[in-house]
């Protein structure tokens, strides 16, 4: 099996500058540590907690900005949508297209998606048991499209927490894609401070390092050089700093997995 | 307070004449019991757990029959919306826009929706909290539309399975809003049959008793006069012939409680 | 079916005067209402979250203290267990054996209650499915008491929460044994101070209502009349000033209840 | 940081023999990896699900074949108590005494455990939450007695579920006290086969797997040499003849992640 590859960034597009600078590290750091690179950042938070919270770019402007890290860096990018007449304008820019995971049920955007050929990455929805995503992906897979992530995020226990079943890797990985582990969505706490969401970023190493020791095809992390004062997913996001250290400590998880599958 | 109103129909569109039979009945059952009447079914279900299962008669269709059961029988009626592009032709033909549980967080819809300016029942999310309502409230109202409905549905619970937490009826009340309890959607089992879900039809009525003992504005229940053979949430709609008596003793506890409400 | 019986008192012992004022107030408030009434105190509270955290007057003193409620009232009273040894001299005192959630699946407790002849209140795990609730009634029956009463007091719900599941209801209803609400512990938020409990005291009516809707045999309610002095529980207890009106509301909704019985 | 130790064995005592074959097994291949060993059995199910489910060969005699174990094997012997009352007997003839989840409440249980002297392994109830364990590690540690492990086995997620929230790992870390990962009962379904609960024995390894990376200090499997045949838990256990390859893998694991400890 290969090495992972990393899907990670700044949640929010900012500006071009600030995600080549983000890119940059992730690119130099994942190069280092010998695993792939995917760069990660969303023009638009289209289920923000609050209406006051900051929506960003837009389509246009963010798609520019993604399409100027992958002219600069050469790096695969990805964003979400959310809509169907989002898929054919974002597939043109950008190489992966993502589905939220409140929209993993959303039949007409799956097949919007999977009919551009684009690879998509699909985070398993919070009321979503892993073995239903095999449905979600037969969606995509009806385009004829076999180009298919599947992601854990965490799932729903309770309220204001997600827990991540650490069973869902192996489980989805039954489909024959690959697996995603996104780290720090899946220590989230939804709505948890009020108007906006909470988060444990001190966690989200522990479930990167889970996932890598568990063998995942791709890591998801959203990271900054400032995420108290980032526009979205601060109190998740991983210190942009932290990054390079972590990237390699995750890589020699990974190549342990690799050379010792689990057989499940 | 008023006596509660009934929304209920059919979960899916099937016909004319089938909307009219199901209509009929309700319309006079709710009558007798001197309690409100909006019709609902659904034109399109955008988010079946596969993509084998029907879908519905899509929107013209669905909105010219939504109309017909209007003029027929006076009868205000209610459909959900997929896409913020949905909303204004829906709009011009129903009277109540719903927003389905896993859309109830998606900004560009809710706003669409409420500019409208027609009544908006919004299911909470089964990965939301009652308290997380208020700003997904405060997103429709922003539009100048304070026509608001707030609609448990049940929450995550472990895999497949909902929990309807009597709790949020009176959280979501804070609002000053008219609080919905779906009965039949709270007894879901999401998923829970593989390629379809499954449900507990048997416990919609201990279901819709709770909410009708709290107060509540509105009572939501799917029903169809063959559930085992409907082409969609057969599992937990409530048999047709069942419904006048469930709806004579659910206004029998509203009365009840409207004259001793609940202070918390 | 008979009225519901309240199942009422104090969470610990404090005093012999203490537990006959709230007594007293309670057995007038039912014999008001028309509804039964068992007075329930601990004399010990073997769980406490916190070592620091006030345990009760001790089994001597406190027996001496139920059986002169019993004496001075006329009332039954009921008291939990927490070890084999404790049954058959609590047996000698009490009316009740109360049975707790964290112990409901303890074999030796369950038999050695069941053995004393007493009623048995067993008070479903916050682990465990109101469907294996059979299997703890059976171990109890297997001594030939078949004095049973099964308790729903709220469900693990994530962290530090709990969910009432009103479908545990019927579904323990099924046994053939009475079934209890339990309105105060369900809103229990376990652990939720650090190193005490917290609650939601302002639910516990409305979980009480739905379950004398439904038609529940018994009601159960912590009272004080200073919950937020009193040594445990006081952020779910009600208050005592509060309970002859609630009384008087519950055994109206368990009138049109009784007369209207749920078939499921 | 040192090697994890691994606490393994059969649920249940069958016989010395048995016992015997099963820890010379597992002797062997912890000391071909390099990790720990701690042989684990109970002399009695004492929470069966079921009446008639087999509870085990009693406290005198299950005593004897641990002190035969140990004597024979030289290695350290594991079991656990239900009642104040056993504390002081298996405490000499085990050198760990382990608090069952449903108990790790229970205070008088904690501090007759902890005044043994002997090492406490409790389980983390699959109703508490982890920053709940320090209040229970601290009714231990009241005896004067700090030889304290907290395990992770499981925490509710809806009905007959379980699910393993890594976050509890370094959550319980921070007592001090060793952290155990129970990979067996983690993916136990309680409940789950009407009369017995169920299991998911082929995801024990990833649970397993997970912790390792984390760095816990011991990890707690149960095996068996025809799981599907034994007298309890045979749903979960890990078939013997699977354990010296897993052993070795997890050493391996367990040396990466205690050459680079998570800072959390």
């Amino acid at each position: 099996a290969n090495p992972f590859t990393l899907i990670a960034g700044p949640c929010q597009i900012q500006s071009l500058d600030h995600c080549l600078m983000i890119a940059e590290r992730l690119a130099k750091a994942t190069a280092d540590a010998g695993v792939g690179f995917i760069f990660k950042s969303s023009y638009d938070k289209a289920n923000r907690t609050s209406l006051d919270a900051k929506r960003g770019v837009g389509r246009d402007e963010g798609l520019a900005i993604l399409q100027g890290v992958r002219d600069r860096l050469g790096c695969p990018v990805l964003t979400d949508v959310h809509l169907p007449s989002d898929c054919v304008p974002v597939a043109e820019a950008v190489d992966v297209l993502q589905i939220p995971a409140f929209l993993c049920r959303q039949t007409d955007l799956l097949l919007a998606a999977g009919a551009t050929g684009a690879a998509i990455n699909v985070k398993k929805g919070q009321f979503l048991a892993p073995w239903d995503m095999v449905n979600v992906a037969a969606k995509i897979a009806s385009t004829g499209n076999e180009r298919i992530l599947l992601c854990e995020r965490g799932a729903s226990f309770g309220y204001n927490t997600l827990v991540a079943d650490m069973r869902s890797l192996p489980i989805m990985a039954r489909t024959g894609y690959p697996v995603v582990m996104d780290a720090t969505h899946s220590v989230q706490q939804p709505g948890g401070q009020g108007t906006t969401s909470g988060g444990q970023r001190e966690f989200a190493p522990v479930m990167a390092r889970a996932g890598a020791a568990i063998g995942v095809g791709a890591i998801f992390i959203e990271t900054h050089e400032d995420p108290d004062n980032a526009p979205s997913d601060g109190p998740n996001m991983i210190h942009l700093e932290r990054m390079p250290a972590l990237i390699a400590s995750l890589a020699a998880f990974d190549r342990l997995a690799k050379a010792d599958p689990l057989a499940v």
